[in-house]
């Protein structure tokens, strides 16, 4: 029998069963996006999505088709839209296919909605589109619907971060394919980390504004924007373990009317 | 090393070395749709991305990650939008999204794109976002873009229809879920078919006209619009066989300079 | 008296009138598409214009201003936009204009709504419109309205088809500015109809996919997919005849709460 | 022979003849909109599309289907949108289907375009879609494109204005459905007037501000905004006799190259 | 302490007092647009802000923040959008923006909302963003909006005319950056009239219709459309009381439950 | 003489003169959003106009007309949308306008355009609009416009955010209508600040997540984010030399030919 956290791999029928346990539902939203010369396009699909699995066998939720499509690279997080196999949509496309996907699930009596972020270029998008659904819910008077919308990386404790930077040094702002993702990557899909190519370079060095079209100068020709060679299956393991069981427990908290105000 | 014709799986060094060849690059167009009580909500998406990669990988291709979500199913194509499972798109979400991906893969050089559609209510959206996106192409003046839009089930030839239909009554206007659609899912991913649950019941019987909201009077209870019970894994494989090596040829003619006029 | 089912024709005080016997309202939706050396740009207006008001004088009913511009045409059911004379709307823009119009036509308390749809290519947008503007309607907590979307073909009879295709192969597929087509015109519009330039070329020959831009070998030079000679006013007089008694009956059905669900 | 000056009545071979004379083309815009107790909901449609093909006929220009539905009736200038019967389209979907007819002319090579208004609340609607229409074809490096924009009503002289309004007292603001349109309706479609019903009564007074959603006292019960009884054919055949003339000579002159500068 | 007037400086906690009252809220509502040699191209906004600051005084309402760009100014109203310095919105932007404002403004129960337009060519567009904000409004269920718009020039009276007129030969089509607008600005903000630029050219002269790309001929030099010599602060000030004292005595009525239906 | 730095003040002479230096010229954005007891509610746009004023001066540039309403309030950087007074745009209608300036100075030969952001919730927004206006001036084969992106609070070096915090403990993440916008708008808008209500509550803690609609049990009931006690003119005077003089050299820099690549 297919795994029943899978929006994907269930029947109608089996769909129906789900819903009368008022089940958290997650949708994954990734990218296509260069990440370096070690890790695939799909990085950002992949690790949220692998995340959300666990969370959700945890939880007894569910998992919608990821979206694999994300908002526009920059180069301060992501290296910038320019780098060959970067695949983005315009914010507009973003919010309306969120905002679509929510108001489906809201259809069909789905009350516990995740947006799971794997890009943070995606984030405000996000924000909107949820406004938007819950703007139209209001319209149609459904008023149970709550929506949470996470990074996965804003639940990696100190003590991790720790282990993840024992020199003492994150680099959060600079973490594009660097040592947090690579390590994750290492953990569930090593096949698709090419461990010879992990770049050692120093963090990348931006400007404190933005400028379009890009000014590629300060960005690494690698689109790895800190050093990753620190990066181990076994820190993935660490980051996964930690954040899987706390994202489990932020969700059961924020979603339980018990412990909850909205 | 990862499958070469995922381009979910490259890296951005290899998507550069790819692309050099000229691939085509195959965007699967699927839907979230019921399918009847034996066949998974993702029977849309997972049938043109299974298909996809065989003939990508024939043609030295790339498959690009699968729209999962489609415009809203109807009654005599899909049994209806409300069916619980059934996750749709506005038809300008749709056409947004793919428009989208067609005008990024054209940015990164890609000339030879094919939309690949697993669920018959895509078709229009499809085409409009195949010259929405021409028409932004000339607005930056790449008059090199090609587009194909296929629906796989369109290459079942006449002999493998009568190996479908061995008593000569196909019912291609009722296929949902139904025996082509059964027998490619027990030939490509058995683990997700419930066999004891394929219904055989008569097919469905429509009025010449569609109405809205749906009479749901004539739309079988199951979602299955015409007998499955005939369906099975030799079908399936037989179906994919000829489709593969059909959609494989065509294309390599309809993107060959010397034999297409375009 | 001007005629009481043409909305265009009356006054404000006759709609008042009218809409107290809660008719059916039918819009016609066309296009400017080329028909071939013989056969108007606007026969996809025409005709379904025509039929309308015949099936609506039988009803009293009423016809709304019929929409004359339709979506884009295309190689297999018109020839392809690419022909002189044809002026085509965006996918969105034609379901924006049915959606308003639906919208304007329920506000003023009419709940029986025809899309009565004269050119194949405008089918999907004809539902999108139908969907959005019953959750439109949903939002101002009107559960009332029901929309009918038909294409006139859909209603002809076997009987008729052999009338029509007397050597026993209708190409359905293929009827455009043909048999059919011209044979209604010859009925209803003789004075439009060149009937010394009709063509008569073999069907047309299509691969099962579609190409953008369009690969115009395929498509017949005169823009008419299938021969036409056979076509006769007698022939379009039986068409007219069936079909506008069996939209008839089907209509009165459609909307009767007594032999309707919906 | 059909009327060379239709668009809608030519088959695309003579529309192929048609555009080799650089022919202007006009695009009439109307409205479905109450005109008071004796005209029709048409009248804002059917004068510009009369007036057009008079106008057409008399340069060797063509006529293109009319724009039967426009932008919200006002009550200083139509009534108001809540009038029984009044259909009416959101600014944005006006828009966006003259953009696209605009376009797709442009698009056939025409390059001398009309819009031909019927109904004031269209005109900033009209301006906007000559706007982005430009825009559009700036982007495909036309610039042949030359688009005027009229309200017939503007052309009427001096010497007309005293024939109407004898008595010195034009009250062009508040005419709607009053002695100009329906002294032209009584001159081109008399059996669509309801003589016996023509109101007179005072002019509506408004106070120099709107309000919405409308005060509907100032509003006349009827719907016409001034006094319309000495309407009369013959004051009709003069407005149309001169603004035929006038409005021909002006086009004539607008799209010579030799007496414009554009 | 702040001017309690203007929305802009209040706090919060100001705010919650200041709804108390049920006050009206003014979003005045301008234009970056060319105002010939000797006024600022902020003329549209600075008039519009200022009147609205001296009613909402009077009536102990509030004033918006104002919108800063408007609509593409016009030939025959503005001198066109060409002339440097002119930075114009597309209607649908416009519409977007004013329809926001409203429905925030709504959601924080204000219920008397005045557009108060400086710029001639947004009219229609504050007529569909007033539309469209109380359809959404609708679908919340509020039905407690009230919405004005107007323009400050219509309420200029006989009398105010004859003295910014004395030779009885007003000009109002023609009044851009003439007598009536340079002397209100040499009344609220002297300094920013450039006197010694004044132009005094005679009246422009256009054709009874527009044409786009635009006929640059007709329209002045200067972009001044009439000439604006007899301009004085002494006129500003008598058109300045006038008008402050009018609108808002009309405003009091219009939004006053006992004098007015809606 | 007005100054000659700010868009509104210039005629369209004096704009035409400036272009021709080839001026930076930035735009304001910031919003109408709660900040607190003691803030008024244009504190972000008042911020960025003073800020870009000061810039401008300093370079012989241009400042436009701010955009004086923002993206909605999240409570994490604004204490969230529901605060009484905050009044926000729908992401697509900001980005909307955004683009519809960026295009219109573009049109003028401006090509040094700075997106000067006052509030944070503003900034993907932005970043799509900058995307959006160089994908249209590439459509129209302009190249030429460089766009910087900037918000002031990013250039606070470390030697000031010494100064601002001499406990050594900044919460940037939670500056909002705290010490830092507080003490900036003492220095330039004590008329503004109401002292005696500055709050001093110990900061907020927020779950690593966002939840909608708004869990508003960890918002500060005044909507400020820390403890804002330490605000003084003094520190806001320290902030305003150091971000004016480091903002204006990065400026310089970025839009040199010699020390920039773009």
């Amino acid at each position: 029998m297919p795994a029943r956290s899978l929006l994907a791999d269930l029947t109608w029928y089996d769909f129906v069963d789900c819903v009368k346990s008022d089940p958290i539902i997650i949708l994954p939203v990734g990218s296509v996006e260069q990440h370096g010369p070690h890790l695939p396009l799909s990085t950002d699909t992949l690790l949220p999505q692998a995340l959300a699995e666990a969370v959700a066998e945890r939880m007894g939720g569910l998992v919608a088709p990821p979206i694999a499509y994300g908002y526009k690279s920059q180069p301060k997080t992501g290296g910038g839209n320019h780098f060959p196999g970067t695949v983005s949509l315009d914010g507009e496309v973003l919010v309306g296919l969120v905002r679509n996907v929510i108001n489906e699930l809201a259809r069909h009596g789905l009350r516990k909605i995740v947006l799971f972020d794997g890009h943070m270029e995606n984030q405000w998008f996000l924000v909107e589109a949820a406004d938007l659904s819950l703007r139209d819910q209001k319209m149609f008077r459904n008023t149970d619907l709550r929506i949470v919308k996470l990074g996965y990386w804003d639940f990696i404790s100190k003590t991790t971060e720790e282990l993840l930077f024992p020199d003492g040094s994150p680099s959060w702002e600079l973490e594009h394919a660097a040592v947090m993702e690579t390590s994750l990557m290492l953990h569930i899909r090593p096949d698709l980390v090419r461990r010879e190519l992990i770049p050692n370079d120093p963090p990348a060095k931006f400007p404190p504004f933005d400028i379009y079209p890009f000014d590629t100068r300060p960005i690494p020709a690698t689109g790895v924007l800190s050093p990753a060679a620190s990066a181990s299956a076994e820190k993935g393991a660490a980051v996964w373990t930690q954040v899987v069981a706390d994202i489990t427990e932020a969700l059961s908290k924020a979603f339980d009317k018990q412990t909850s105000n909205v």
